[in-house]
């Protein structure tokens, strides 16, 4: 079969023959619909630090995906051939300290499909049947496929207390915008965004914030303030990883208010501790999904139609288009990239 | 001024000729605009053991009313003149262990008012500044009023986790009708609900149920067994005081699942607590509002729109025609029911 | 090897003479050294009504046990030969949706060992590699079997907040016993237990119980409403399965109190629900242990030295004197009865 | 009565013969028997630029104490002449939108005892009623005075959960030394301590770390790598205010773990974000304490003799030697210094 891989330790994807995988006996095949493009996927394109320190090639990338199953393995049960899925792209070890106390989303030995192993931008993929998670087969396949970067949302978001809240999402890449629905559909009466880019602060709009700020251009403190009568916000989604963000929530944050951190910085951080202090802040740094908790709050707002995530996911590919897809992922004027591979 | 009150230690209350209040000087005026009638109301009305128990009459009756702040008293400052208030009717202590403890909602020195000192069926009424809840005046008034008894359906749906459940309201009076509109404004997937009265099923639908089932006529376990794949609910709000509620929920709710106790019963309930424990179910028995987290909530997914409580609200009456409101309330071919003070 | 089995779907155990298990590839062997006995299992030996409709005999029975692990199955690689290990009873399928929520304890799909499939009043038993909970070879072996009931006082303890508060605990048996020590090393200020037996309420006392009442002769509610001074307790640990417990716990707990349910009843209970909800507690029903968090706070209080249940273990014998462990254990006058296996 | 007050806007503080204070309706008059110094107060006494930004002398200052009821206003009635109380220093407003949601120690409108207004290093103060914590006659006073500072380790302490768990805390002032004590008494099995003063480490052993350890000399994180087989400590309190302190913490604490901060620094910190997300760390920071049910916890704890602060206490004086107890707390030489007033 033909897959994207990393070839070589260098700059760029390439598309090549490989055979189709076999699986293990609790694995299951998955034969991929659709496939979407994470900012992960772009370091591994641009060989950044991060990625060759991580990757070893060759390895298919991609780690959200969709398809049908294929062939389950003679120990899976709770999957059959024929069920509609997404993966869970955490490979997660169960029985190290985190995997006990229920923080499997921090296990020690955590192995990434289409990072540490063969991943999803593929005709077909092996996964433990464990990382499967069955989604409605009326779920357009372009939702489907976004469940996982949809799941770091819905985590940091839930994380914090939004009922009632005044929410301030900054920075509306693809889960910055997902941010905006799901806090919208856990009942935060408000959700203010940032965003420089008028590409994504129009989408922001689209996913139902309240109020769309550029933060290069706007005095969006001044504005936080006047709509909070002098407060600040109840609850802040960071999802830039810009640095000024932080003293930014910082002084936007209302006493006793929480901040999930979800966006990774380019480096360390100043941060006027004391402010924080003061405030009396409570901070989540998030990563990947509560496993599987958030799957299933995620699932079932898809499925009740209190979520809707389609405004956010802004071009669909024949995936032989992919050079294409990263071209529009590193340019900013996308929301969420889908690859199609079915014939 | 001509109030609502209990003269008598007997059925029926009465239009009385009384003094306006005086205001202390932690004390607020309130030109009443809106009352609300509530089943406690109706207890009193009907002069039964626990009225007979409780109240000293005479007292001027009524625990749900909005209006305009009259006049301040001497040490108040955070409340003006002019202000759109609703009552917080529960007159706490704030030195008893639940107040210190942050749970005010059971202070051992609670007193009621329109109850244990004089309510809101009258022109004006004179309570503690702590117990005004300001209030957009953009809201409708007739809404304002039902601030209060809203408060116990937010109180009770807040005490679970909704976040994508499924849940199940047990009884479609006006708690149990406000309570699927906070389900679903918080993020719940799917409200079934349960009423014998079509009227009041028809009200349910309205604020959002998702299916209403009565279960004198319907196989409702059977119901909720094909709807949730033999699982069971997520969560139940226990909101009609009929003792055999408790059975079915015991059967409807999910292993791990919550349960939500805000109906009264005429007599203790046997319950099968083997079934609950083999579950692992978590109840809360809800009581009041927390306060005032509870109406912070509440204010504000009222302000944003994410709650409409309209379609419970099915009458408004002028305050002289208060016999034909409690026999409203009495029949069971009513939601909320709503009298008019101003001029 | 000679294994304690039910036979006949009868009353008693026998002795039998059954092969040494053999393991699957994610399976361990153990070596038994020391099993103990549950109320559990005197139901089966007595044949009750519960264990002839869940039990299939022949079964080996036994779920508390502990031994060092004499071989893994291809695919074990956290567990070694040569560990020592106690069993996490409940095999759990991992796929439900409990267990999906991270509430594994109500696994849609749980089978018991002892119970459902062999168990461990045996030399060896062969279980899941994912039950085993390592254990320190430093604690005492017959503290090591009691770590599965110890658990469920763990559970119970741990779902309330006892950080300073005054604890009832109702029924002390061996879980009511632990729960004396769990409860008080996670900061419970005071201690009282209900125990009708004198032999168990010594036991109580030496668990670290501040108070041990008789409830057919003491005062009980009497005595704790002056030691709160009127107001109550603010956790109460129901663990004897006395329908009165119910009431009386009812009267003793605090406004805004806890209560979690361990105890099972011999038939369905008479609650006065009103009382609890004007009150405003919360109940948590109690089943097994949360997988793995349990464990892991309940290994590191003994570990750390903080909880000793020594007291509650009151009597070792060698396996082969099960029948007189048996009349121990319906004796009540015990507390924990374990059998050794080592030669 | 003489007073110790800052009277100009400079360094050092004067006895001064100020009138005895009267009181308001719902304020007490406390006969002081015991003041403590708080780092505040000897930032207040350097006048440095944070005493200069908000202290308007003259002030009488001081802000942990104890003492006997010595007067009641007219509206005050949980408290009596003769009752022996300290105080809760954060005099807060009870209407903003933090008090309202039970977050009082962020109340925007705080009045902190001994900075704003006239404080406790004096034979008498007025404070309101409200603020008044009534404590068992039994305790040391020189215990009773410390509750304040107390509550804020309390407070630390109670946002992690420390069941069971590995604790870190980084600095070993009196709220660090505090911290240890509460940590051992809530359960956690193990709590190490950094601190590089040696006088301060013995009192971190006494108050019950199981290691303490120098991070000027000792391989503090390979410490911490051995103990916990490399996985990093559950929880850590940061004490310090030493920036050197959040790195070593983003090293040392375990993939989804908890820190609170509560020590103030100098300047802004440059943090390592992208570590603490990686590892899904959740940040509680501290200011005050809960009210009251961080005094609650704590008294109950103090009550039961499950905390024990007193190895912390190292000094206790006549108040007309304040001069001598600055000295000894600016010396790092102390733990907790406490002043007599009565005769």
């Amino acid at each position: 079969m033909k897959a994207i891989c990393k070839t070589q330790p260098d700059v760029g994807l390439a598309v090549c023959e490989v055979p189709e995988p076999t699986i293990g006996e609790q694995e299951i095949l998955i034969r991929v619909v659709r496939s979407s493009i994470c900012g992960t996927d772009l370091h591994i394109y641009q060989w950044d630090a991060w990625a060759q320190s991580r990757l070893k090639p060759p390895v298919i990338v991609g780690h959200e995906f969709c398809g049908y199953v294929a062939a389950v393995g003679s120990e899976v049960s709770h999957v059959q051939v024929g069920d509609f899925v997404a993966a869970e792209s955490h490979i997660v070890c169960g029985h190290c300290t985190p995997c006990r106390l229920g923080q499997a989303h921090v296990c020690l030995n955590t192995r990434i499909l289409g990072v540490d192993v063969d991943g999803g931008f593929a005709p077909y993929v092996a996964i433990p049947a464990a990382n499967a998670c069955k989604t409605d087969p009326s779920l357009p396949p372009e939702v489907a496929t976004v469940q996982e970067p949809l799941g770091n949302a819905v985590h940091a978001v839930t994380a914090a207390d939004v009922r009632g809240a005044t929410v301030l999402v900054t920075g509306c890449g693809a889960i910055g915008l997902f941010s905006i629905g799901v806090a919208k559909a856990l009942g935060a009466a408000r959700v203010f965004a940032t965003e420089v880019r008028p590409y994504r602060a129009e989408l922001a709009r689209r996913m139902g914030a309240d109020a769309v700020l550029n933060p290069t251009t706007d005095d969006v403190l001044g504005y936080i303030h006047r709509a909070t009568d002098g407060l600040g916000v109840d609850v802040a989604l960071e999802m830039s990883g810009h640095p000024a963000s932080i003293d930014f929530i910082t002084r936007a944050i209302r006493p006793g208010g929480e901040v999930s951190l979800l966006g990774l910085f380019a480096q360390q951080v100043s941060v006027d501790l004391n402010a924080l202090i003061f405030k009396g802040v409570a901070i989540h740094a998030i990563i990947g999904r509560q496993l599987f908790h958030t799957w299933q709050v995620m699932q079932n707002l898809l499925g009740s139609g209190a979520l809707d995530v389609r405004p956010a996911i802004t071009h669909v590919l024949p995936w032989c288009e992919y050079e294409r897809a990263f071209e529009l992922m590193a340019s900013g004027q996308s929301g969420k990239v889908v690859l199609t591979w079915e014939d």
